[in-house]
């Protein structure tokens, strides 16, 4: 069996299968997509997704695209254990509610106000209009209440009852977006803070491992911001 | 086991599944929830999501949200068949790409353009903007492109391959949403037209039946286009 999983760490969703697959330990192959580099858009990328997108995973010659769908067939082929993605068909389902609830209500919101507030400004090198940013960080705001009170908040430890899955880890992952911009989720509500904490601490060393460089971005970010 | 499923005919994916469980021969009770009446926001159905969002199902107390989670979970259930859901790992990944790629790749389009053009018009009283207008359109034209050559025009008859399975339903009950605000994907993109038409032909009558509400908007909408 031979995986190889195409990918960029400045991509959450990349970031959330590079974390799984290392913690479970599968033998498998990165190929470093350099998404800054525009490499997604090369004739030999596109062959592989002709969405230009990452992550992909090439599975003995399969080639699949989208995260979720990844992560459904590799728990089905048995690479991820049923303790992170449950089998049993009630359990399974709320994990699933998750994944398909946070494509627009989460993900949507977090990537779009990290492209506007930090990516545009880089690529165009004109700073975003005021007006549009207040609207993106008000959406983000709401998703993220949501996120902190719908999802956690209800006396449990993680999304899907006291066991950890992988839902928190998209979920986690996804939540690190916004901080390159300069908005830090855990800041703000107290549940994403506890919860956080606690996916992170299962899934190091390679959570920090993946997150390095997104890290040192969010730490100069930090200094930008102080010397304001 | 009794299967109730809270829906609006309104809301495409509520559509899909109403469709989908009456094609399978499912005795499902249909509890229909008004969006116009802003049945969703009420305290009782808050209860049963609290999302405040349609289609939900309770299968045998079991309370599940999000359309594709409840499609895979009725899957697992056996109450879609394998002709329609593929059991088969690869196959099943196929279409579970589609399902994961048409949140942000289609639904969000079509629905946004909907929205802004029929709904917010309705609520508010005010016209669109035509400068936002535009923008909504042309991000609507560019997902409807995508899927007219990236998922369909493959050589094959459907989303996955030359068998119809719930990707074709999911898609097109998404692509009657525009129709409504007065723009027809069937006379701008020619692989939509022909699939479309075969998807039609497998889940009539039931299909037309759950597209009678709308059929009379669109038709109200084409006249008071013609009378301009």
């Amino acid at each position: 069996m031979v995986l190889k999983l195409y990918c960029d760490l400045m991509s959450q969703p990349s970031r959330a299968l590079y974390i799984l697959l290392k913690s479970v330990k599968c033998d498998f192959e990165p190929r470093f997509v350099d998404l800054r580099k525009a490499e997604h858009y090369s004739e030999e990328y596109t062959k592989i997704n002709r969405f230009q997108r990452v992550p992909v995973i090439d599975h003995d010659g399969f080639l699949l695209t989208e995260s979720v769908a990844i992560l459904k067939y590799l728990a089905r082929e048995n690479i991820i254990p049923d303790a992170l993605y449950p089998r049993e068909s009630k359990l399974q389902a709320r994990v699933e509610e998750f994944l398909e609830y946070q494509h627009a209500g989460l993900r949507l919101h977090c990537a779009m106000y990290f492209r506007v507030i930090y990516m545009n400004p880089i690529l165009t090198g004109s700073p975003t209009d005021p007006k549009s940013a207040v609207g993106y960080k008000k959406r983000m705001i709401s998703s993220l209440e949501d996120f902190n009170t719908k999802w956690l908040g209800r006396g449990t430890d993680f999304i899907v009852g006291n066991k950890i899955t992988v839902a928190d880890l998209i979920a986690a992952c996804e939540l690190e977006q916004p901080r390159m911009a300069g908005y830090f989720p855990e800041e703000n509500f107290q549940n994403i803070e506890i919860w956080w904490k606690k996916v992170r601490d299962y899934f190091n060393p390679h959570y920090d491992e993946a997150h390095v460089i997104l890290t040192k971005i969010v730490n100069k970010q930090k200094k930008t911001v102080s010397k304001i």
